[in-house]
């Protein structure tokens, strides 16, 4: 082996061992994936130009596409079924699009996907209103594949999402937030969307009621993994890798499970600094890096990791009546990646 | 006769005389908008009691319910149909509330329906969640019934009026707006709803496409021809007669008929204040009353109300192939009294 073929051997190894599961989904799906964008930009055009001007900005800006991305392994694992995943997968990502604008008109977002957030570009009237767009187009494009069942998945998905967003509100600010409160906000506003997107993989491939469960559950406790881990990374990330700012769930008083943790365990003064800091909101320079320094001596952020690692192994478990072959072994493998990723 | 029954009579008939045929209508659909009523009810209903708070402070502040009522009385117009209108009447009324909090937000109101707006009382963020909620829930409501088209009329209607509020965004403090930017603004965010209410009712009664399309097009003028004199109340009405303030589209420098009709024809002085005020959003106290007194030197509200009447013309047409019935006279009232209210 010449010297150049080694090195070109080393590299797509490295290669191979660098790509995360995310990425070989998206390679092993390259072809479907470029049908979905398709139908995402055809869909997000509109004689009114700020709307695809928004939308793109979002859109293009990258992100994981992992729900798209899962609505089509959940279907092409029973099989070849065609077209119909395109128009739902792109469906799933409106919604999700939809979501991130309103979140960040709500949260008052500085950033999103390493960008400005869409809010302070545009302004917030035009979130909220392309927002509504987007989501009236994904039931659009629903209508256009006619399942009344993937309709109803959606629609109780995206009611659910809803009423856990209102929920989030609520908790914030509010130490008596239980972590059953905070499961029941993350399985609905994280959550029910992966599930969704996965639940109707084994609908649009007509592959029965048993699938159609195991892929819902999957996408139920790999939703709940991802949002813990989100929620840890919130205080442990480097704003880099992250793609937006770190310390944010702070800085608004979310009620996160590492903050929950800590507040089971706190003695009277970090108490009293949680009180301050996010019951009363009162938080100045420092405050922040203090709060790490809670969450590392109560062990917080390992036992909300511990708690993620455990759905994780649920989402494991929903796969093992599934069809066997490379999908599934990638899907295993996202549950990995997403209990390990650093962003 | 008695002086009691005499009395009797002339109460009843002046009764009778005042009420307006909005008033008429509800009271014929009583029954049926009772069911409506107790669907809306059931339907916000959520274990985040936010919820329910929220969309019943505004559903709870009445507003005329016209919405539901058109879906009623063009199902109705074809006979008994069953339960079927009620989940899809609170359908709509769902998607116009979801809309009302959502452009509260956008336009930053004060008042609605005679109260404080619901985003002042409870937030921008709740009232956007909120919002997301029950347009969800409409969905849900529509899944239920079951029927793809109804969902196709309804869900091209909300992506209609979302790409129209994006529009008006565009033309507002913008002079160079035309009527027929104006129409379209019209036509997405008010009629789309009015037209869509219309045509499902048809649609459920299964009364064929010739009646669809007329219902429709009675739906789509009536709306248009609601929001024309929506838009000229907002110069002319009295705030207690209107339940909101007056002279908030000045406020916002929306580029409705009267002040597109009347840029038209300003001399140089009053395009200068029209700029200063609108497209420059310099206002100071008396610049309301100033407008107003350049509406009345171009004789543009007026102007304003001719157009609307065209429109309520076409749809008095619209309606001329529809069943001869009590239903139908009312609808055509209705028309008129849209022309004739002062609120």
């Amino acid at each position: 082996m010449s010297i150049a073929q080694q090195q070109a051997t080393v590299k797509s190894n490295s290669t191979s061992t660098d790509r995360t599961p995310l990425d070989k989904l998206s390679a092993l799906l390259s072809a479907d994936m470029l049908k979905v964008n398709e139908k995402i930009l055809l869909n997000m055009e509109s004689g009114v130009s700020l709307i695809p001007q928004i939308a793109s900005y979002l859109i293009a800006a990258g992100g994981k596409r992992i729900r798209p991305l899962l609505t089509l392994a959940c279907t092409r694992l029973y099989g070849d079924t065609g077209e119909r995943p395109f128009n739902l997968a792109a469906s799933v990502e409106f919604i999700h699009t939809a979501t991130l604008l309103h979140d960040d008109v709500v949260d008052g977002s500085d950033q999103r996907r390493g960008k400005k957030a869409a809010n302070l570009v545009f302004g917030n009237q035009a979130s909220v209103l392309v927002g509504d767009f987007l989501f009236s187009r994904a039931f659009q494009l629903m209508v256009e594949d006619g399942s009344i069942k993937v309709l109803k998945i959606l629609s109780d998905a995206s009611a659910i999402i809803a009423q856990g967003e209102v929920k989030q509100l609520t908790t914030a600010n509010n130490l008596t937030t239980t972590m059953e409160d905070y499961i029941e906000v993350v399985s609905a506003k994280t959550a029910a969307l992966f599930a969704a997107a996965c639940e109707i993989g084994p609908v649009i491939a007509d592959a029965g009621e048993p699938q159609e469960n195991a892929m819902r559950e999957y996408g139920m406790c790999l939703g709940i993994a991802f949002q813990i881990v989100d929620d840890v990374l919130d205080y442990s990330a480097t704003q880099q890798k992250l793609g937006k700012s770190i310390g944010d769930d702070f800085q608004e008083g979310k009620m996160t499970a590492p903050v929950i943790i800590a507040l089971a365990s706190a003695d009277a003064q970090d108490k009293e600094f949680l009180t301050r800091t996010i019951e009363h909101k009162d938080q100045k320079d420092g405050d922040l890096e203090q709060m790490q320094q809670i969450l590392l001596k109560y062990n917080a952020l390992e036992q909300g990791m511990d708690m993620a690692r455990s759905y994780a192994e649920k989402a494991k478990n929903a796969l093992k009546d599934t069809p066997q072959c490379e999908l599934r072994e990638l899907l295993a493998d996202l549950i990995t990646f997403t209990i390990e990723r650093e962003y």
